[in-house]
């Protein structure tokens, strides 16, 4: 099944509060971690972006010196908003559900997604099409949910105390892999939990070589800004794996 | 600092009624993972097993045909005790830490660790002199209780209902890598604690390729005849990894 709660009415302006008019986890855990692992230099590249949102990191990876950007995304809303904030001439927004991309053999140097790929069933699939349309030596960089926070069912997250602290995250349902039905906004969102090694293990056996793995916390100055953001070390929100095509 | 509690006599008594007297997570759990990643021939294999305690697996690996074993421990009890039990021909039990082994280049076909590898201060130094005795194309396979148990201070671990059933892990720390202190049979037992994607990085960067990664659960046969260990299932206790030298 592909999910498209991002034209959800409720969740897409909810998303859009959370990701534009303020400061989430994204932008100071999750993406300066994921930049560290693309190469210096993006010039000439050609990329594809999957699950690109509103354009944000299509238009960045343009600022960047990217050749071509192929932006894909399940909403429309979306879509529509990237061609509104980002429109570019190297850049190409479809409304595809990442499931169906079909693209031609060795074309992208590098294959992106940001926070996708734990809304994939079929993660297996989706990475033979990407080891397909990736050259040789091209890389898949991808960050999602941490196997350590999509294991949760219903009940789990973090324990809190009596004046609501954080105690200690529940963790339980690891081995037992498949849908999570969650509220994000709304009721009713699918994620579909794997492993880490599930995960790795899927990735070598396409033919990728792991080249890193992340499990990042917040940037210093983050964290100095919002002691907060210190929980975050407690359990870790993102997984992010850089692999190549050999 | 190298750590030697299985000299300690209260420790090793434990231990050895734990191991030899009962079945534990090891035996179904964590041994036959282990070997599912073993080359299907261990015929004319020469291997180092880091960690040998009383010799089982050493004495294992000759039996399914290695040419020669070389078994390593710092405990002079278990070397003792591995050398009335399994006295070989084709195996050389030496009592020394991990830490100071140090052998010619490109020896061995097979290092391989069983749960010995989190009580290892420095990790990467230990990796190198790995690196330095294998062959080319070489591998690398150990064992080592998952970090997400090796995060847990002392406050953590199983949470329990008021009939003492498990209710959830408590996570906790997770970021936080260095020195844990746990009971286990005596106070003042060190482990070390590295995330996952630390531990993944460190092989990357000594030169290891990734061939895979396990957090097993139990075998069937395991969980049919115990269903406690089900319960496994929802935490993993144990990272085994695979890797190669390249």
């Amino acid at each position: 099944m592909k999910q498209n709660i991002y034209d959800n009415e409720i969740f897409y302006n909810s998303y859009i509060k959370l990701r534009v008019d303020s400061t989430g986890l994204n932008d100071v855990l999750e993406i300066p971690a994921f930049r560290t692992l693309l190469p210096d230099d993006l010039t000439h590249k050609k990329i594809l972006d999957l699950g690109c949102g509103f354009g944000e990191s299509s238009n960045w990876y343009v600022s960047q010196g990217a050749e071509r950007v192929i932006g894909i995304d399940i909403s429309e809303k979306m879509i529509s908003r990237a061609k509104q904030l980002y429109q570019h001439d190297k850049i190409e927004y479809r409304c595809l559900p990442i499931e169906d991309i079909s693209f031609h053999k060795d074309q992208f140097d590098l294959v992106l997604s940001s926070l996708a790929f734990h809304y994939i069933a079929d993660f297996k699939n989706v990475l033979q099409e990407i080891y397909h349309c990736l050259k040789n030596n091209g890389l898949l960089i991808f960050s999602q949910e941490h196997p350590i926070v999509t294991a949760k069912k219903a009940s789990n997250g973090w324990a809190k105390g009596e004046n609501g602290e954080k105690l200690y995250w529940k963790l339980d349902n690891y081995n037992d892999e498949g849908i999570r039905k969650q509220k994000w906004f709304i009721d009713g969102v699918i994620k579909y939990h794997r492993t880490t090694s599930s995960i790795i293990n899927t990735l070598i056996e396409t033919g990728f070589n792991i080249v890193r793995v992340l499990e990042p916390i917040a940037t210093e100055e983050a964290e100095l800004l919002n002691e907060v953001l210190k929980e975050e070390r407690r359990r870790p929100p993102f997984l992010i794996v850089k692999a190549q095509k050999v």
